[in-house]
């Protein structure tokens, strides 16, 4: 199997899961969709397990990359919180979930070795914004409270449930209702002390 | 079919829903677990559709029982939201999702009945938590901003959101962080003017 095609299983591969799970997809909608044999596919990903360990690290690395993009680019927390949600809406419009959001609905379905990088994915999301937030509530441009982890438990859960609600009642906007009003609650106004409680 | 092991089998189908998905349970599964044959389920559910259907019928029939028994049970609206809250939470230590939010995961691969059923379910979930916080802030508990309509939506999102960050990290405390933050954003203090802005 050639890089390129190799390429286009594990895209492929990773849109089922964003669209229907683990469990509903099998090697045969992969070879029918990719045009080869399901043989080819058992050559180089002898279970489906190996294809998904592959797949998820393949997107952690995108993850990774587009987080440091954003921290790169953008100087300000609100900016780079705002440019994170992008991600999540990602492939929306074709019914596509958040892969971290759908390996966590499918836990009860997943081998050990997905459990173990749903945790690490999940991780690195809350990590990543509690050094964001925390930056921001140093430079005084976010407010001093909530405590970082909290918060950025919170906005990824706003991520993770706007999905859920917006895709369940096929509206869009719902995406970010709850994300927006948390970034309001963390906004530092000029007018406000800079110690202001939650 | 005795009723006992009809709300035995719709007990059950609920359960494997809620914990792996419509795609990844099967017949099999059931009539193992409830100890009866495959045969006499497809008499009374011929198909595993038609037994979806039942099973989100009555789970919404229970949903909105507990509705009506907060509402009910409760005078003030943050008490009404924490014990609504209490809904979702329900079967995690078993690993059991919410059962809206697996059907909302699950979307891409539901026939339309179930379908029209997920937009159902969520509408009821806005409708009431609507109406809540409107009486709320009508009686000067809540803050007037932001509007009922959006607090609805970002409260049940920051549910949903919750639950899938604490799925994937095995930590129910995660489960509440953003709705509490949500609500500590609503609750209107009593040295607060009543038209505080968002």
């Amino acid at each position: 199997m050639s890089t390129v095609t190799r390429h286009a299983l594990i895209a492929e591969a990773e849109r089922l899961m964003r669209l229907c799970g683990y469990a509903a997809f099998s090697y045969a909608d992969l070879a029918a969709k990719i045009g080869i044999t399901k043989a080819s596919i058992h050559y180089h990903f002898p279970t489906k397990e190996r294809l998904a360990e592959a797949l998820v690290d393949d997107a952690m690395q995108r993850f990774s990359a587009a987080l440091e993009a954003i921290t790169a680019g953008e100087q300000q927390a609100m900016a780079r919180l705002r440019r994170y949600s992008t991600l999540f809406v990602d492939g929306f419009d074709e019914g596509l979930r958040p892969l971290c959001g759908a390996l966590s609905h499918e836990l009860g379905a997943l081998p050990d070795s997905l459990r173990q990088r749903t945790h690490a994915y999940f991780t690195r999301h809350l990590a990543w914004l509690e050094a964001i937030i925390g930056e921001g509530q140093r430079q005084g441009e976010l407010n001093a409270a909530p405590a970082p982890a909290t918060t950025a438990q919170a906005l990824l859960g706003a991520l993770e449930g706007g999905s859920v609600v917006a895709r369940a009642l096929a509206d869009k906007q719902l995406f970010f209702s709850g994300f927006e009003q948390l970034l309001g609650r963390l906004e530092r106004h000029r007018d406000e002390p800079a110690a202001r409680q939650a």
